[in-house]
């Protein structure tokens, strides 16, 4: 009843031209700290255990305190398909009401919807970790017999079982004296986090806190499935980011857990690759003392506030790592929303430009399409109705020249086309939209959607 | 205080062979309805006015209904940014109680956040097309002076004003007898909407309702800033889908928008191309009881289920065609989400796994990457928390052969990787999750992410 007609091709072919373009080398930002940034009494190591086929691809990191009392904090995935790693960790952290020595961290298989058998796995990784943990700490400050002190974290494929008797092996043959608290070592662990992350992601600092020199070292890996919401333990999330920071000073557990919470709420929860959720992102952190500083153990403290805040601007560096090292990603851009009512609201509408794929293909192409920007943003549902007649749209240049109004008050500007090309040119760029409703603002950090990140999700099982 | 230290390059490359992959003619979706469906008393056309550049290229489409008292329903975007199409045709239904005789098109300018000029020129654009239809009115039947009875929609770049003179001189300028209603003149229609569609999306059917044979015919186009979510006037919302359906049976205003609400939230509002809301998206039906059949006024009549029933059927396939020619689209994937609590939780899962970019790459990369879509099924807010373990997935091939199960009550299946591969080598796939929650289901079609689609959006400014 019908007859085919002819058409014509799509004229968008994939031209070589565009697909000469490819993500820039990101080898610069990997930094090995000097010794004196590095916390104290901590030793460490990265290793290859096997659950990586290539043989010397490291895999297996060992992070120790040789502090009896050390405190931890973590935050998890709000995924419903919990893996493993982080329903161990939640039950340790219960047991241990924050206190945790040691954490294990395995890349190459994560652990995930692996059913009982995940779960003999990941207490058996915290048990050997349990074992070594016991010897490194001072004369009998050893937990009592069965009770865990080990954190568990894995990245990697979901659905299929580690090669746990490997795992374990590496762990029980591992010789003490090799774990240190130098530079390599540290560098060795980052290493044994990456998955399709192009550098390991290792920073440190120090700041004055209470009148003592503290230091803080971090970790972290991506650098696909990237677009957490992590809340604190035991409450239950979703990964495929994994972060470890690790400090000398000296915070009691539940002072530390509400320092973490508020950084990661503005840091690991405020990037975005894909804006796809993980079944094991996680985030720890170890206060292990070794500084000598006071014990933090109230909120209200200056040296809360003090603490709060560098750990929140550490936690930043960490997670703007991850945007950088993006799948694919050619641009790293935040996204700034001011104006708005709540900040819930402003984050909501920084999520959705960040995770629009209209806007990130444009980033891409180094088109200013500032109506891809106003379209994400007119789909957020707020706590209150947006008047499109008081949205503002613009580009700030990382170059420090003036900023340039794409839109103002709802109303489009005159865009010199030629200066928002050179703008976008850049690897650094900044949008930002102000939606004249309040003073509340957020900022989100993302990149852009390239070819590249399409060739990795399609070749790689993860 | 850091140094850098050398490390390995990502190795996913764009590999030739991946991208010698391109998208598949779409060509055969391209059909001409036979003059016995096509829907009684309408007259079409679909001309050159010079919105778009390149001579010849149709640009403007014109519906007329020469019986008096058409009626009309609409469902609009709920996006904030309302383009002026929108908003006017928000007006002119109002001012009428949902009757019209005539519709506008212009694909190349979508004149959204054009300010007051774009009013201005929409509320021109309805005027031009009212004094042409009153010249195919019965005599006597004009409206009132003043009184305006046609639609306008709008679809291509945001931010720029329509090359009004060019429209309105194209509209006045039109011989009357060039208006028709053969498939020819239908066909030009339809490719006067097209944007980045690779063929014009016209279809039509004829159903037996109250003991006559009525007509359908609809037009759509899409292909990118597909995410649909629209309700009924004057309920603002969000697009850049748009669609027309105009049919001979006789239905009153309010009962025609009752069945167009049903079959747009079970066909254009269960469709992904991108997971983005246009300012624009707007879905018009006309129904002039040209067939004679006796008018349906009531919701209760068993006519109006029947024709509820044929439309939300017909919208369905209108819909499916601009997922099939979806931008860069190399799959066309049925996601249904079962064992829900409500219907709102299956198509929320169902939504959130259609635009997971990490599904949709998978799914680019005939990947059998079934954790994906479960850390998609997990990230999705639902009225009642989620049980891991009564959650199933499974691949449904279109070969008619069984079904290949992948996780079952929680527990991964040994997948047959093979067999896996041959079902997702073919175009047509269905991915379907079961809960294990409740009774209610939801279906969303969606395509894959593509190489192509990152060309596409990285070069077009839409």
């Amino acid at each position: 009843m019908q007859r085919a007609i002819p058409t014509a091709a799509r004229t968008f072919a994939t031209s070589a031209n565009r697909l000469a373009k490819v993500t820039p080398s990101k080898t610069h930002l990997a930094v090995t700290p000097t010794a004196e940034t590095l916390p104290k009494g901590f030793v460490v190591t990265g290793v290859h255990a096997g659950v990586k086929k290539k043989a010397g691809v490291l895999d297996l990191g060992l992070v120790f305190s040789k502090e009896a009392n050390t405190s931890a904090a973590a935050c998890f995935t709000k995924n419903a398909f919990l893996a493993a790693p982080v329903l161990v960790c939640q039950d340790v952290l219960q047991q241990t009401s924050g206190r945790a020595n040691a954490v294990i961290i395995n890349s190459g298989c994560a652990n995930a919807v692996t059913g009982k058998q995940g779960l003999k796995d990941a207490w058996d990784m915290v048990s050997a970790t349990d074992a070594l943990s016991s010897k490194l700490l001072p004369a009998g400050a050893s937990p009592d017999q069965g009770k865990h002190t080990s954190l568990v974290m894995s990245t990697g494929v979901i659905g299929q079982n580690l090669p746990i008797n490997k795992i374990i092996s590496a762990v029980k043959e591992l010789p003490v004296e090799s774990l240190s608290a130098t530079p390599e070592n540290w560098e060795a662990t980052a290493r044994a986090f990456m998955t399709t992350d192009t550098f390991p992601k290792l920073r440190a600092r120090s700041f004055q806190l209470g009148g003592k020199e503290v230091r803080i070292a971090g970790i972290d890996k991506g650098a696909g499935m990237i677009h957490p919401d992590m809340g604190p333990a035991p409450q239950a999330l979703h990964a495929t980011l994994l972060g470890l920071i690790v400090t000398d000073a000296a915070v009691s557990p539940p002072v530390l857990q509400s320092a973490l919470t508020y950084a990661v709420n503005r840091s690991f929860n405020s990037i975005s690759v894909d804006g796809d959720m993980s079944t094991n992102d996680t985030v720890l952190l170890l206060a292990n003392g070794a500084s000598g500083m006071q014990e933090i153990d109230s909120t209200s403290s200056q040296e809360f506030t003090v603490f709060r805040d560098e750990l929140t601007s550490f936690a930043a560096d960490l997670a703007q790592l991850v945007v950088r090292d993006g799948e694919g990603a050619t641009k790293f851009v935040t996204v700034n929303v001011r104006g708005a009512p709540t900040y819930e609201d402003a984050h909501q509408v920084a999520s959705k430009i960040s995770t629009s794929a209209l806007v990130k293909t444009a980033l891409y192409g180094e088109d200013a399409n500032w109506g891809r920007v106003l379209a994400a943003t007119g789909s957020t549902k707020l706590s209150a109705p947006i008047n499109p007649s008081t949205v503002s749209v613009s580009f700030i240049p990382t170059d420090g020249s003036p900023i340039l109004p794409l839109l103002k008050n709802g109303e489009p500007e005159n865009v010199d086309e030629d200066r928002a090309k050179v703008i976008l040119q850049r690897e650094d760029l900044e949008i930002r939209v102000d939606l004249g409703m309040g003073n509340e603002e957020a900022s989100y950090w993302t990149c852009d959607f390239s070819h590249e990140y399409v060739t990795i999700n399609g070749d790689y099982r993860s």
